[in-house]
């Protein structure tokens, strides 16, 4: 029977209602995404198979607004930049996504293909293997860390009567900033480049 | 009247009971908290005013444990190291309750003394004020995500045919150590440490 008012279930409506879900309560079941999409649960299971499935479809979703360098950047440096920039930006609007994202193993293509260029970067950039894997580790956390701090309140810290001179005027000179979060997470970026430069890399 | 099969109400219990609600589902409402501790949403009021109040009281229990250094260390590099390591190792055990923190403003004190310990520590570095709010984010950003990081599934990425030879080289040399997550933490602690180095201070 056709049910006009109804979007056609598909894997891509399933993810999307899921992360409205998780964007609104931090987390989704299967019962709730079936009645906020208004079918039953068993039609669900018609498109995909659990809520690891839904998971990733979501994970590739904040991951596809990534565009991999087509030519060979500059350097290896210039490639990290541009992956954890537009990876910061996506899990950005998504923070109640993360900690879920990260309790699953990333079985996802679109985003292995993310781990894929940042595994070619560091290995261009001579990083043997338990190193790489450490440097795309440290890249991967700070990116998630600071896309939370993208939507952490506009006052982050209220300082009280006992906070440390050093810390108020800290807050005083920073806060402020209209660009705070996207400031501080190149500024950190940057930072970790440059430290990995001292890392030996076998 | 004495009802003494339930633990005596205060604004302990209530956090951790909040708390637990947060481990398993990745939030927590009043009602549900009411009914974890069978007691009436009105009884709650009567210790704490609201969610936010909570929220602080949660976040207090997590960063007590972080013991901060009581004589002078060596270098502000150990007491950031230090404040760091303890504050990694608590939030590791929470993950869900990160993007729950970092989406309120800080204002419970046992928190703010350590953001006053890193703010000093920073300024002893010679850090002037904006520059000093950056560190002190960029060190949280990457404390926040390495805990999650710790928090993730023993296998992390599951490759398929695609994955580059790079990428499924450094999963197979990195993966299987027990103290992945921790050793990767420290690795990156110590390359942030080293490219704020280079950072134009003022």
């Amino acid at each position: 029977m056709a049910r006009p008012s109804k979007p056609k279930l598909n894997p891509e409506v399933i993810a999307e209602a899921a992360l409205a879900l998780v964007d609104k309560h931090g987390e989704f079941t299967l019962p709730q995404l079936a009645t906020s999409l208004s079918v039953s649960a068993s039609s669900l299971y018609n498109h995909v198979q659990g809520k690891d499935e839904i998971v990733e479809l979501m994970r590739g979703r904040a991951m596809a607004v990534i565009d991999l360098p087509e030519s060979q950047p500059e350097s290896w440096q210039q490639t990290v930049r541009l992956i954890a920039t537009a990876y910061w930006s996506s899990y950005s609007k998504h923070p109640r996504l993360i900690p879920l994202l990260t309790s699953h193993t990333v079985r996802d293509r679109t985003t292995l293909r993310v781990y894929d260029a940042l595994a070619e970067a560091f290995s261009q950039a001579g990083f043997e293997a338990t190193r790489r894997l450490q440097a795309i580790t440290i890249i991967d956390s700070f990116v998630l860390g600071s896309a939370l701090d993208a939507a952490a309140p506009q006052q982050v810290w209220e300082p009280d009567d006992s906070s440390s001179p050093q810390f108020t005027e800290a807050l005083d000179a920073g806060l402020p900033s209209a660009q705070r979060a996207q400031s501080t997470f190149l500024l950190g970026l940057d930072v970790i480049l440059e430290g990995l430069r001292s890392v030996p890399r076998a």
